[in-house]
């Protein structure tokens, strides 16, 4: 049966609210699902803590699959609209433990196919790369320190759910994952004003990995180091630059058509 | 000379003020670009009505560049900061001439190539849309009505000046662009739910132009009927769609490849 909870004073309340800050995300591992369509993204493994539902939302649904599943606590409306990030919140949340994805288990040999990140700072955009990542099939995302966190709501917004179906490192060490993925002949491209080649002749069919830069700075130099071959995206307009999130779906894409055949 | 205005009651003030929204911006056919990046993207030959600029940027810049070309006036720090819509404003913004583009020199004939947009909300896609637009050389930009207003500053953000590149024409008919397409030979192509080819073996070497609808909805029974083909993009992974920019960046790339050779 769900509990009802009438105070901010209550404890549940306290700590779902705290979720809002990353610290207190990191320190139980555990992240905040808001809404509806994202709840419903949940896979059946996942492990979820408890879901939060508001008055309303408890009289217009059944709340059976719920409490089968996890705890559910029920506020009143006002006292809901007050737990999460969200504007105009939809009425439920669930508490989720994060990805717990063993590194190990994605150098399996073959046509793997890697993203990296470094410094990505936009939630939208990284959110928004998960997304595309997820739709072309990549076998795992890697962050770099100074990635904003892949937890934040406004990222887990834009993922549409994605952040349940791709693998994603964070804080890693660029250079070690690299090193990985040389032993595993994963060749590695990156976006880079001075690349020469499009990436439309690279032999992606075999195992790759692209890796996107900083939304203002682009790749460090010593990020850029560590690449086989630097990539242009042709620019036949007159723009200088393409959004991150569009240039790594430029080249996410350009694996998925050569894979294609 | 820049002229010092004071007050929040001084008329230049209160006009700059208005163009926040969109019935003042159409009243007068102008709009606002914010910040130095955007304004110095302002070509030459670009209609300027003034720039207003904070106390603190003019001691930093040389103003003459400013003064030769338009009339110039300097606020007080905290007045300008008053003026447009960014949190952290740069101290400058320009009140520039809308686009004024006559539809008719786009119907040149030959490889054209252009964009529609049906109900996009999102002032971040739009301006995203736009501007990987204008890096793919794109003719022209075409929005229903219900679209957010390319002036919004947040478009306007995110199309990093390409606002300036590519002539985008609102709340046209659909309809009757389409048919002017029809008429010179332009292919009509949109991504599809229901879309059984994908973009990969399209004829997009000759003239032609791609839909995007709206983010929730997708595009409209009536909007669909006029196209030539529905397209589906491929996903291979488990995500069941892409961000509306993403989807418009895959196509329009789709175009840029094929005309590369």
């Amino acid at each position: 049966m769900a509990k009802k909870i009438e105070s901010h004073q209550n404890k549940v309340f306290k700590r779902i609210k705290s979720l809002n800050q990353k610290k207190n995300r990191d320190r139980e591992d555990i992240f905040v699902a808001e809404g509806l369509r994202f709840v419903s993204e949940i896979p059946q493994g996942w492990e979820v803590e408890l879901f939060a539902v508001s008055d309303a939302f408890a009289q217009e649904n059944d709340m059976e699959i719920y409490e089968e599943r996890a705890k559910t606590f029920i506020f009143p409306n006002e006292l809901f609209s007050l737990l999460g990030d969200t504007e105009n919140p939809q009425g439920i949340l669930a508490v989720c433990k994060k990805q717990n994805t063993a590194q190990e288990t994605l150098w399996r040999g073959g046509a793997s196919f890697f993203l990296l990140a470094e410094e990505l700072n936009d939630p939208g955009n990284l959110g928004t790369i998960i997304r595309t990542a997820d739709a072309c099939g990549v076998d795992g995302i890697f962050l770099s320190k100074g990635c904003v966190d892949v937890y934040n709501p406004k990222v887990l917004r834009a993922t549409m759910g994605s952040v349940f179906h791709v693998p994603v490192f964070q804080d890693v060490s660029l250079k070690e994952v690299i090193l990985k993925m040389k032993e595993n002949n994963i060749s590695l491209y990156a976006a880079h004003l001075k690349g020469e080649c499009y990436p439309y002749h690279l032999p992606l069919e075999k195992g790759c990995a692209f890796m996107i830069g900083n939304e203002a700075r682009g790749l460090s130099n010593e990020a850029a180091e560590l690449c086989d071959q630097w990539v242009k995206i042709p620019m036949p307009g007159m723009a200088e630059s393409l959004n991150a999130s569009i240039a790594a779906g430029v080249l996410l894409y350009e694996v998925v058509r050569q894979r294609l055949n």
